[in-house]
């Protein structure tokens, strides 16, 4: 797309217009209008409505000088093409989860969640201060978009499993909804990974079509109802320890933006960022209380031996990806290098305050 | 003072007058200046700079219609009376940690750090989801001040001993420099807590005079050098799991401002907070490297029965303050209302997974 067609497309006239002004008023017609794009359902709790207050937070920063609608999946374009619909310009912004655009880079992946990875405290360590935004921004720059972290689920639950987990040989044979590189981890331990949109996993776990699934945590889960479907919930979450959620922005859109509009986007992604994983870990609480205490919920750990083996496969699995390219290669080296040091500092910090306050 | 007077002191009247005009173009003469006081010397590593950081993010997001000059203690106002300063107009916003309020408000003392509380994660829950800010804001209402959170340490070290701490009489006589709550637990356990501005602690170490102190962390830690000064550096600082550093702004100053302003001062806050918390995780852990691999740290937990007996004296301690007055009950029951369950959330997720990934 040219330039030209870019700036028609996207109203980008109005905002250099504005840019020449300074930072004019919010007078009408000289208003910014973005759109923003979404993998959510419209509204969706935790995520889509964390969409809704990133967009939300850029109209209250600029004083309604750049304002953004939300689009849920499917309102302007399917979930799985926002990264596209962002990169020509259709939308302006997207709001989703790195790991989906494996298929434009696998790199990408490094970004959202691994499985034994970052926590949500340190993936912002190694985003923030740690050269992870530089190589993230890397990453996106051949699709003519700029990425920020906009959101976090923190630590998830393991999932809802109709059998129970008592050893490894409990994985075999085991057909459970779970995506990604979590999903190529329980096919490697002799389970059979199954791909299926929400809206179907409630029917397909009661049915008995598969035995387990995973979703997001008991804020999420509570509301899907998947206590009615499954009879054990496990934790923790091994397959995604702190799920970054992205928002990305047309490179082009961006840079016709005055520069106190750039830093408006940018540090309300950062709010959004830290907002969101304030409100999964404060709902998940009283969610969970709700589970087991009103529902019943037959919460479990998985076993040492099945933690081990998938942490063990899970290496496996993720060391991979560095063979796919160069620039995989160079994301894997640099993930694996500060992780081996964030580990060692969480050790003595986190983990080990979070043992002796429990014990 | 009254308000003309205020209105006078701030320059208050530029910002009316650019209210008026909308969000005016950042001419000169139309700018809003305001100071920063601080507890901090100017610039110190992660608290100080993380003060520059908040300040360059609001000019930023205000395209410079909005700038802030930093003092470091000292500067303008000494460290401890920042407090009255702000709240009587001397300056427009302070940076500081709000248990040094303990003789405004007994109350205060929650929202900084409190023996066995929470973690920089959870305290984000409570306060932006938990109901945590609110309480907080009408504990400062009474002094015209309005509190955010702008900054968090993230899990403290225990300290530098010269001593060995086996088990719990060891800490029958210890000397140490340990401030606030957590120096009353530790006279409780038989030890002798010692107040030192930070510029005493070295020399007091190393002549004997205190056999031990509590500082922040690795990367503080580090440059202020007390590794040539003690031999052991013990883990976790179970008596600031979390530190949540403050900003707070004089209400009449606050409230003079145009509305974009008022969010841009808002959410540059938590922009600091979550960025203070990211550079001391991944900083902390590199000098936690060079503590144990170039000069040889005697790194140590403190013992199981040692932990168990401080934790115990942590909860009296702080049960304590609700007795002090009626805001201080309600400010304790609805903390210790919130930890019971977060801690309930964490011992599922941050510590399950923690525990499954070093194991």
């Amino acid at each position: 797309m040219k330039r030209r067609d870019f700036i028609r497309a996207t109203g980008a006239g109005a905002v250099a217009a504005g840019g020449l002004m300074g930072t004019a008023p919010a007078i009408a017609g000289r208003k910014i209008r973005w759109k923003m794009v979404t993998t959510w359902p419209k509204n969706f709790p935790g995520l889509g409505t964390g969409a809704n207050f990133l967009a939300r937070t850029i109209t209250e920063l600029s004083g309604g000088r750049l304002t953004v609608r939300v689009y849920g999946a499917k309102e302007l374009v399917p979930a799985f093409e926002i990264f596209d619909a962002v990169s020509r310009g259709t939308a302006e912004m997207g709001h989703g989860a790195s790991y989906y655009w494996k298929g434009k880079s696998e790199a990408a992946q490094f970004f959202s969640a691994v499985p034994f990875g970052l926590t949500a405290q340190e993936m912002n360590a190694w985003l923030y201060h740690g050269g992870g935004m530089e190589l993230w921004r890397e990453v996106y720059a051949e699709f003519g978009l700029l990425p920020a972290a906009a959101g976090n689920t923190g630590v998830q639950m393991g999932g809802w499993f109709n059998k129970e987990i008592n050893s490894v040989a409990d994985l075999k044979g085991l057909k459970m909804r779970i995506p990604g590189l979590g999903g190529e981890v329980l096919r490697r331990a002799g389970g059979t990974p199954v791909s299926l949109p929400g809206g179907e996993i409630f029917t397909s776990l009661q049915s008995g079509a598969i035995d387990a699934t995973e979703w997001v945590g008991p804020y999420n889960d509570l509301a899907f109802g998947l206590y009615k479907a499954a009879k054990h919930y496990y934790y923790p979450g091994w397959h995604e320890p702190g799920t970054t959620l992205e928002c990305f922005v047309n490179r082009k859109a961006f840079e016709a933006l005055p520069k106190d509009l750039q830093a408006i986007v940018t540090h309300a992604c950062r709010v959004a960022n830290q907002d969101m994983l304030a409100e999964y870990t404060a709902r998940n609480n009283a969610a969970l209380r709700t589970l087991v205490e009103e529902h019943k919920v037959d919460l479990r750990r998985f076993p040492d031996d099945v933690l081990a083996r998938l942490k063990q496969l899970s290496d496996e699995v993720v060391a991979e990806i560095a063979d796919k390219d160069p620039l995989s290669r160079k994301v894997y080296d640099a993930f694996v290098k500060f992780r081996e040091q964030v580990v060692a500092w969480s050790d003595v910090s986190e983990r080990a305050y979070l043992n002796a306050r429990q014990d």
